[in-house]
């Protein structure tokens, strides 16, 4: 836990202090089948291992999700003293607001929780994303436990340590680093997922493959479509986890972002500014789509990627049934999404530009004009 | 930055990942004269030390303070190129919510500051909280630099990692733990402060000297009343001295409060639940001062401290002239004070009780009863 505050002469004569010390923090990200089994203890032991005083816990799930799965996810939280009463949040990109954080927390405020009673999130990466900024500020930080119920939401949303609601038509701009005790991943929950947000999740996975992990790419080329059909019950499990470990290897010694050239920002340069001005059109994981292409495209021209990958890559993108192109893609978005970008990286773009399929390199140099010129190419293509 | 994730298996053959990392702070506190000398550079160089790519900054000044020293103040942030244009912001117990960092956030967007780029909030200890929080969600964490102006912030608001703001009737029910880059202390701002809110912040320096350090209880009590009618000019440095050196000695190596068992917690039991019922009358150290008069009592009781001892911190207090007692301090609140009080500090009481001037130890069995027993013999030895 670090150091003690010491006495110190700041230069100058000035006299003070410095304090210096460390946060530890230490997270499970568990690969659980059929969760809500009332006979699989995997979230009830999760739970009391983080707060072993009462079974009681606080928990939200997502609107559709309860209307899907509600009756057995009610039946578990009953059968395990957990709650008989979870509040059911309806969600939507345009709802992942501050106002439904205050929601949130009003109710968590009437149920009464204690300090380290670990709240229950279940949902898709927008009600985990607001429950993960409610718990980082109730009491100034809550515990709580992730059980994901989308594809993104079990790559990513649900396994990094990054909270955030939007602001105005800023995406993310409030949020927090605030790791969950525990993600439980039960892909069994996505075999009521409908085609669209399983394809949004895939663009996710294929931002992993493109910057540390060929074979994964090669494995959503190949079983891609077959994946989507069977909701990912026969070989979803081996996408999943090389997905789920190399996201967790990129994030582990980098968790409260230090570093700011991320590989994982591949696909989320301008993405974000074209996500919010789309809404409510584009998924997330279609305008990363969008935007791994305008780079792959920038990146072939640079001579950084060979044609053959670059076509490739965006023959994959289209055939996993994510966009590519959009119209919205023109130099005003760009100048506005490289700009937020580069202030959001600390003053430098740092944007991942692919060097062949499972590689990156970060740039600082790329110019509006270089990003319009890749912007129509790629509405000719395609 | 700690570790990497791993692949573990979490029992029972459930494969999966821990992921565990450390998040390191450091920050200084300095003793400033005359922070808005435009010849004084410790801010603008503080503030160039953390973000060096521009010296512009969003500024947020309280209005009172604005009032009083705006002038010096915009001179200042204008010599050294830092902003023509800093926020204004009115507070009160009142306003510290959600809503009013809503607003500074929507304020800082619209300013638009990189990440890295620090934000600059002089003020109290409301305006301190305020703009705490939402540094601390703003693009999840943005540096920010603290210039208090009240004694509470010079001694307490100001120096620790604490950010808050309440909600409903629940005293700093969100915030977080970010602490700032720096905090600059210039007792000189002291200047302009009337009597009662220097009163109120002689209640948190009598915390910090009740719990550990006598010496500083006697400075109090030789010099309280001269320290307020002159300001702190001449007399003020070496109890600013202490009192901040013996709060940084017991947070620093406890910042994120992973033990709950503070001496600092001291005056800080049931005044959250007394400070908010009584709104606005009381002042937040005149809160804290009923609560110390109380556990007095209620050591003393038990025969933990001396009679004598007793009748010494209840003088002392008064003759600061702050409260030693209140008439809502009946059972329903001291119940709910309690209630509240445990529920924050992970289900035990954990409350700091002296046994003599400038020690105290911890007890978990204090009932309502015993509460309301000393409340009534506090209100008749006043
Ligand atoms: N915090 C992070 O690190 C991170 C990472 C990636 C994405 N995100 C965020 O995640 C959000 C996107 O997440 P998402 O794609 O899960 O969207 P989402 O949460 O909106 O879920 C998509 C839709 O599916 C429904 N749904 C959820 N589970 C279902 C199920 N099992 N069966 C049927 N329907 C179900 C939801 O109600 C919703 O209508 C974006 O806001 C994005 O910014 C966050
Ligand atoms: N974060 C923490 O660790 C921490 C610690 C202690 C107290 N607090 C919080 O601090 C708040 C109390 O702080 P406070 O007592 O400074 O109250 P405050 O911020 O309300 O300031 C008191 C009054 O003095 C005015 N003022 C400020 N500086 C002045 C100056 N130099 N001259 C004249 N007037 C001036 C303010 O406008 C206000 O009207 C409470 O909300 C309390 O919860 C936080």
């Amino acid at each position: 836990m670090g150091g003690r505050g010491l006495r110190v002469n700041h230069g100058r004569g000035l006299p003070g202090w410095t304090i210096s010390a460390e946060a530890p923090a230490r997270y499970d990200v568990v690969v659980v089948e059929d969760v809500f089994d009332p006979a699989n203890t995997a979230l009830a032991d999760t739970s009391a291992a983080a707060y072993p005083v009462t079974s009681r816990r606080f928990v939200v799930v997502d609107a559709n999700v309860d209307r899907l799965h509600g009756r057995r996810i009610r039946a578990y939280l009953d059968h395990h003293g957990i709650t008989d009463d979870p509040m059911v949040l309806p969600v939507a990109e345009e709802r992942k607001t501050m106002a439904t954080v205050a929601a949130v927390a009003d109710a968590v405020g009437a149920f009464g929780i204690d300090r380290h009673q670990p709240i229950i999130a279940i949902g898709g990466g927008v009600l985990l994303d607001v429950v993960g900024v409610v718990a980082s500020l109730y009491r100034r930080g809550t515990p709580y436990i992730r059980v994901p119920t989308t594809l993104v939401g079990l790559v990513d949303a649900g396994v990094g340590a990054k909270t955030g609601v939007n602001h105005g038509d800023h995406k993310n701009l409030f949020g927090a680093y605030h790791p969950p005790v525990a993600a439980l991943l039960d892909r069994t929950l996505l075999a009521t997922l409908d085609e669209r947000h399983l394809v949004n999740g895939l663009a996710e996975v294929l931002k992993i493959a493109l910057v540390r992990d060929a074979e994964l790419f090669e494995l959503i080329a190949r079983d891609g479509a077959e994946l989507v059909r069977d909701r990912f019950r026969t070989g979803g499990a081996e996408v999943l986890d090389r997905a789920v470990d190399g996201m967790l290897c990129e994030l582990a010694d980098n968790l409260w972002e230090h570093r700011l050239d991320r590989l994982v920002d591949f696909g989320h340069s301008i993405s974000p500014v074209l996500e919010m001005k789309a809404l409510p059109e584009l998924l997330h994981g279609e305008a990363v789509a969008v935007d791994m292409a305008l780079f792959t495209v920038v990146a072939a021209r640079r001579g950084l990627l060979e044609p053959a990958d670059r076509d490739r890559i965006l023959d994959v993108l289209r055939a996993t049934g994510l966009p590519v192109s959009h119209e919205l893609l023109g130099p005003a978005l760009l100048r506005e999404g490289l700009a937020a970008t580069t202030r959001h990286r600390g003053g430098r773009q740092r944007l991942p530009l692919p060097t062949g399929i499972g590689s990156a390199v970060f740039c600082d140099d790329v110019t509006e004009g270089e990003l319009a010129v890749a912007a129509k190419e790629l509405g000719e293509l395609r």
